[in-house]
């Protein structure tokens, strides 16, 4: 770990801090910097970070621009939302799945362009700093990683901007003082933490919030769609098939216009400390509730059961940076098995923060109405048979009953 | 199971359907019926049933007629709520909490007056059949259970009203048609199944609930309401201290007035088949927001794994009527034992079907802004100790990496 | 069900019990009766149930006869032993495991010959009418099952062996009286139930054994010997390669000959009962501690969790019958994925009783003595991770460490 | 944690590492050095460790000196077995439980003496740093803890013995080479590691062991005994009651003499790496053994099922160190919920490294002889009910077989 990097591969958003970060491993470490700037949907466009980057000296065939958008939806999300996946009953881990795909596309650029090490921009303090590490190790065990936030003696922000201006780095005027709070976004959420939202006990502010109107905003009529899936991925909407992110993309648009999406929370970070953050999942929070959906009609019971029992365990590996590793592709092999065959339509009414399912129908529906009516259906459900179930299932409460009597009122 | 009770215990609604069944136990078996008629909260008038028992020819000193609403609040409902517990990630399991509480003073009932028998009128294709009789079983194991509707020769509802008529059974004049719902209701939520709501691709119409008034027709300026918590259960609301079903009641009244808690959902039921139910719990959605707000500041993250992990098959266990077995209670023995400090407010709005927890603050609160601060704080936190976190951490992934390198790119 | 079978497939072993139901079937029903005979490894010819089978009048061309041993073994006992699967802590499987394959076959044989029932001869108490009966509804949902023992009128083994007589079948002179024990056997291990073991306090005695001589008898020198795993199926044995059913067998052998794998316990049946049961499973016992042998080294250690938290329930759906399930599917999706690099060869020793495994090797093996030796390595650890890991991993215990303190002594 | 401890609680066994330690504590912090030596069975006497604190120039009232054997069976190991305990499939967690109660009479000498630092002398590659320091800081969260092996400059063996020479220390001659393993014990086991047994493909040599002899040297003739339990816990053996230390140091010699409890392993450490150990836990093997009969006749199925599969992660919990977290705590409540009933007699057979369960009794007992008969018993079990329990639980099988069926066999 004591040897200076010579290449180094930076995930660079193009932003004041990456910008700074790009600098130091120059004067640090004087290390030749290969920038890797992703789109991932974060809202921002990617290409003023090549203009900003060959600024601070990187030459052109070091510079990666890459729009990943539809490789992050379909190979991360859509597997992810097929386990119904929620990190401590709520969170859609929108921040959680990114991560991977980014450290995945450095080791790669890496291995391209021979570099030596990589180097992310996340703090000390977070998990986003394991995700990226984890990431790393797991697909190239021997890179040498760089977390300046870590390593560096800039003792505050202060300091930091004095290296910045000295460096020749453009400072945003508003970036002069320090932002209320800070953003991570991608096509799947934006998050927002820090500063005003450190205290649980206050409302989070209505400008926090960049993915959704608020649900008092939003229209007072109800807005009704169709989903269609296939094999547990989302295909359609309204009958206009659409690729992984357009279709995340129309996702987020109605949510945004309905209110929906919107998380405030206390969380339990992997590094032992609790924070708050603010999310918005419009078109997540959309898809996991339309999912669940239709597997009400075409997952067998023991399958959804088990499925539901693994998904917290899923969702904290997810949650603590694990993707690449043998147990989350363990379970994500027995997610996938169930999912065979969770194709069908569902309808979602959107109106001021809900997203309720209001309809299901599959050609592989497992709902029969013949069984489950009222009157004696044709589907060979004898209601005599229930006595035999019930009386096997008591057999062995009777059991024990029959011991507490041995035993006496007071057990003993 | 082949003689004939001689003193049964009937749980008994004072409508139709439970009248057809007394009298049908006096007929069939000759036997003396025990009327038992609870008050959980299901907003209908208990009393009247007495008078009904009464016509029917059922003697003064056996009928019972109780008031079980804080029974099943404190003792049922709350501790489940301890859990957060969501069968098949949605519903909230009105109907299937209150059924041990009924079996339970059925059995106790049976001891007082010597009975040799209890009888409940669920159908036979339900779950709840289940859930009574395992009660029953589970706390009195040599009784006789009698389930009418698996054992009596009625073929059509048509015969059960000719049965009726018959015998004097009143019948009202909307019962002479078919219901087009079935209904059930407690102080937790109501239920609305069958008829019209057996096609789950159609949206349930509006003049199936009961307890809540459309998000639509809420009023367009949120409430928000704080509710105080003790160890896990609820005890005030805005700062008056409630009694367990008051403090429900209040919720519900929240509730039904900002259109909150319905859910419309294919279920798996026990027995095998997939039904769709209507459910509206009002206060419990809010209940359960106001619970995860809590335990977010004031449950270690350990512990909240553990419970979200356990609480699927908690859920099930309750769902399938094994609320008196050996595993309920040590599932509820570890979840009891996490909520000792899970003390404090939890401030929730409430809008147009939202329950949204907005704030939260505890003296037990676990959240501490020294160590979560952007700022470097006096929490005892060490950025440079992350780096060997996520080391040790990789590691098992770093050494499975360099055995796929050792194996070449495909694996062989 | 209430029709009457017009053609049965029967899984015929040519002993008395399913001789009588094989006459009951055509005396009852007046149906067609196709015979059903499977070589499983139980140890006795199947050809003499041909000879049997037309002396009862079955005609030839419903007369099955096949050695199922080879597929027995790489479909349904490998499978099972890459999860370790053990039931309650112990038993290995081995009469759960064999009947989800009888059942198909009773069903292909069905389709083929267009018959419209099937029959076991398991009894009214058991599991394997469970298992039997859901493989093979699972596989044709509309099968009509018959399951004489617990629809036929014989009250007592005397009445059964009249209705034998005046049906002349022949009946062994040993039979006239009952046996002391009942037995089921297959390639994995043997059974026994019932009369003599129906006391657990009483120790088994030496004569219900078949499969094993006892520890005491076993030479007094140690076997050692080598398993040759791939991809976590048994191979080899001492370097040579055999099919599955004769690798289980030599192993067979061997376990016999050490007086390995005798188990005697009380299980908890599916039905709801306690049972005694005497299991003797030479082969298993040993291929058990050889794949936790390979496992050990080329296995990744979170995998290894994962499968060992999952293994109970597994092993619980194989016991209660749900072989063909979509959730005993989805577990193998996950235990099949964890088994890609296990291979190697663990070396065990045979002695009295004991399988030990003494070493194990693999060219997979992600064991690295440079990692793990006292001295510093070159295996990239770095001591000093440690102290990171470890306070990260406390961050939590020590916050919650503060409140207990804020709280004071007594915890108010 | 920069700053230097003034006071510092060592855990000394009075050996020569722990000696250098102590010597370091005083000449690199110039702090004053209280040490604690227990006993907690690991086979040597404890008061040499008082003649050589002294020598070391410690002060009579800093030397604590302690017999915690019976705490440490009581409330670390009974509690423990009650969940029949092991890791990865086959580790009694011999070292893992030990740690535990060091670290809490650390931290209450460390109060009692006005102490600001606790030491160890776990080197910085294993599990027991991690457990020491994790129950230091769950108990005192901002306890100084002093980890030489982790902090100190000394590159080998010989610079140690050179510091130690330098300081007076003794040096045993056989200490002068390094030994060939290295060794943990205490009254439940004893571990070897290291050096002659880094090699997993090697058998480990007999001279590793030293709590058992070779089940070849055992005796010819079995060894009958029979242990009483009381919810749970092991009280008496052949009749006599015992403390829980005198209990299990007489299953500790009658595990010795018949070669009972060797493990030899590789096992994945927490902190990443696979390491090869040899085991020996005589008596806790027996105890496993007769813990399982016990509960196969006095413990409910569901209440073992959810056991079984709750253990892994409560073994899991013990091996990394987490004895004093909240789910820890969380688990042990539900484990001791279901041993309330768990109390009998259990005879095991030992022989040549074998502890077979002969047989079990109880009063308590759940197994039903009239239940389980093959004749038709008494227990109110009709084989009829088996038919219905059968259909219901296949039901959702049949309808997804039908889907199946109407998807035609290529399920497209």
């Amino acid at each position: 770990m004591t040897s200076k990097p010579k290449k180094v591969v930076l995930a660079y958003s193009g932003g004041l801090d990456t910008s700074i970060i790009l600098k130091w491993l120059q004067t640090e470490y004087g290390a030749e910097v290969v920038t890797f700037t992703a789109d991932l949907g974060q809202g921002e466009e990617v290409e003023p970070a090549r203009r900003k980057a060959e600024l601070l000296g990187i030459r052109p065939e070091n510079i990666f621009i890459e729009d990943l958008r539809e490789e992050f939806v379909r190979d991360y999300v859509f597997p992810m939302f097929r386990a119904n996946t929620v990190y401590e009953g709520q969170y859609l881990l929108g921040t959680s799945i990114a991560r991977p795909l980014i450290a995945k596309r450095q080791i790669e650029i890496a291995r391209a362009v021979g570099a030596d090490a990589v180097c992310h921009g996340a703090t000390g303090k977070g998990n986003d700093q394991v995700r990226f590490e984890l990431g790393y190790y797991a697909l190239e065990p021997d890179i040498r990683v760089v977390a300046p936030w870590r390593e560096w003696d800039f003792a505050s922000r202060e300091q930091l901007l004095d290296f910045a201006e000295k460096h020749q780095i453009p400072i945003a005027k508003d970036k002069r003082g320090e932002a209320p709070f800070s953003v991570d976004a991608n096509l799947l959420h934006s998050s927002s933490e820090g500063k005003v939202l450190e205290d649980p006990a206050l409302e989070a502010p209505e400008y926090v919030h960049q993915r959704t109107i608020s649900p008092e905003d939003a229209p007072d009529r109800p807005t009704v769609i169709e989903i269609a899936f296939e094999k547990g991925d989302p295909v359609a909407i309204d009958g206009e098939t659409l690729s992984p992110a357009a279709l995340l993309a129309r996702l987020n648009q109605l949510g945004h216009d309905n209110g929906i999406g919107r998380l405030d929370l206390v969380e339990n970070r992997f590094v032992g400390m609790k924070s708050r953050g603010v999310y918005e999942t419009p078109g997540g929070t959309i898809l996991l509730a339309a999912h669940r959906g239709i597997e009400s009609i075409t997952l067998d019971g023991g399958a959804m059961h088990l499925k539901d029992e693994m998904m917290p365990r899923y969702a904290k590996l997810i949650y603590n940076g694990f993707w690449f590793s043998p147990e989350r592709e363990m379970l994500q092999a027995l997610i996938d098995k169930s999912q065979e065959n969770v194709t069908g339509t569902a309808r979602v009414k959107l109106y001021k923060g809900n997203a309720t399912v209001i309809g299901r129908e599959s050609p592989l529906s497992l709902y029969d109405q013949d069984l489950v009516t009222f009157e004696e259906g044709t589907g060979g459900y004898d209601q005599r048979d229930a006595a035999g179930f019930i009386r096997l299932n008591a057999l062995r409460l009777r059991i024990e009953a029959r011991r507490r009597t041995r035993l006496g009122p007071d057990g003993a």
